[in-house]
């Protein structure tokens, strides 16, 4: 498990035996079970959450009263309700296991000491915020360029190993369609 | 100028003279009219642009042919198509100023230079990053939880300083109005 983390903080930095020791020492894992709430509305926002193994999504119940998913996080993303987690707040967020998950998880003040501790790892965060941010610039972007239909084509295009994975009404609740709409998108993008 | 940006560092990390001296060696400034273009649809996007004066904003001519605002940047934001900037790659973006405009900017191989070279701004980029990240997966939260006109008036309550300073015709670009429509919901919230 521990491996993974290592092979992930490798693709950005370099870091010795002895030193990813004592960063691990900042990390706690935890078990989920499918369907388990990691973090609930009106909970303060504690942990940041790496995916070591399984899958999260992030929701918000709208007012319809319905599941709106916002984010998904598969092996090796992060994930967190970021202004709540950064300023201890408490969150209107639901994080979710989709899949038995397992997670490394670490809380806001161990972070900053962490980051403190080991200039590495601040170079490690600053990707992994990079590209955090380039990847909810492009949402954005996409949220206002593409239809629901065009942006479920795009993703089935581009991830389809996720569009596999996930199942189709939280895929419809992350586009925001029914999913007696995007079944019907489904089968005329295969005929 | 060069006041500002060295306060605006200081937010987030210590720095003396000497080392400040030389982070500045790996900016560039630039003046900008109003409505000039730091940036256009097909360029390669080459830089990361930070506003010392002025004004930006981001867009992209969607497919009816108008201009979609997804973004503005005014005094110590940064401001660029993070993707494209990372990779090199051409953009679909146009950056333009909304007033004159003063920026330092610099180039992605000089921004690697400068965070290798300097560990201190390593933390300031990824305080950057992390703020901006979290702003943005706000912004998809009220994309799918407000209204439009919810959306303005949480904007014109949160910042109406921003909302004072941007011309109406930006602000109903920004919200995916029409400017007839942005001056309704206006009028019926002052009244």
């Amino acid at each position: 498990m521990s491996e993974l983390f290592r092979k992930h903080l490798e693709k950005f930095v370099t870091i010795d035996d002895e030193t990813f020791h004592e960063i691990l020492k900042y990390f706690n894992t935890k078990q989920v079970a499918k369907k388990e709430n990691l973090l609930q509305e009106g909970q303060v926002c504690k942990h940041h959450y790496f995916v070591v193994h399984g899958l999260l999504r992030k929701f918000f119940i709208n007012e319809k009263g319905t599941e709106q998913t916002t984010e998904f996080a598969i092996e090796t993303w992060w994930l967190t309700d970021n202004i709540a987690y950064e300023h201890k707040q408490t969150t209107s967020c639901y994080i979710q296991a989709v899949e038995k998950t397992q997670v490394l998880y670490i809380d806001q003040e161990s972070q900053e000491k962490l980051l403190a501790a080991f200039p590495v790892m601040e170079r490690y965060f600053r990707f992994i915020y990079q590209r955090a941010y380039a990847a909810a610039q492009l949402r954005v972007h996409y949220l206002f360029s593409l239809s629901k239909e065009e942006f479920y084509l795009n993703l089935a295009h581009k991830h389809p190993e996720f569009v596999q994975r996930v199942p189709q009404y939280l895929i419809a609740s992350f586009l925001g369609f029914t999913p007696e709409y995007l079944s019907e998108i489904r089968k005329k993008s295969v005929s």
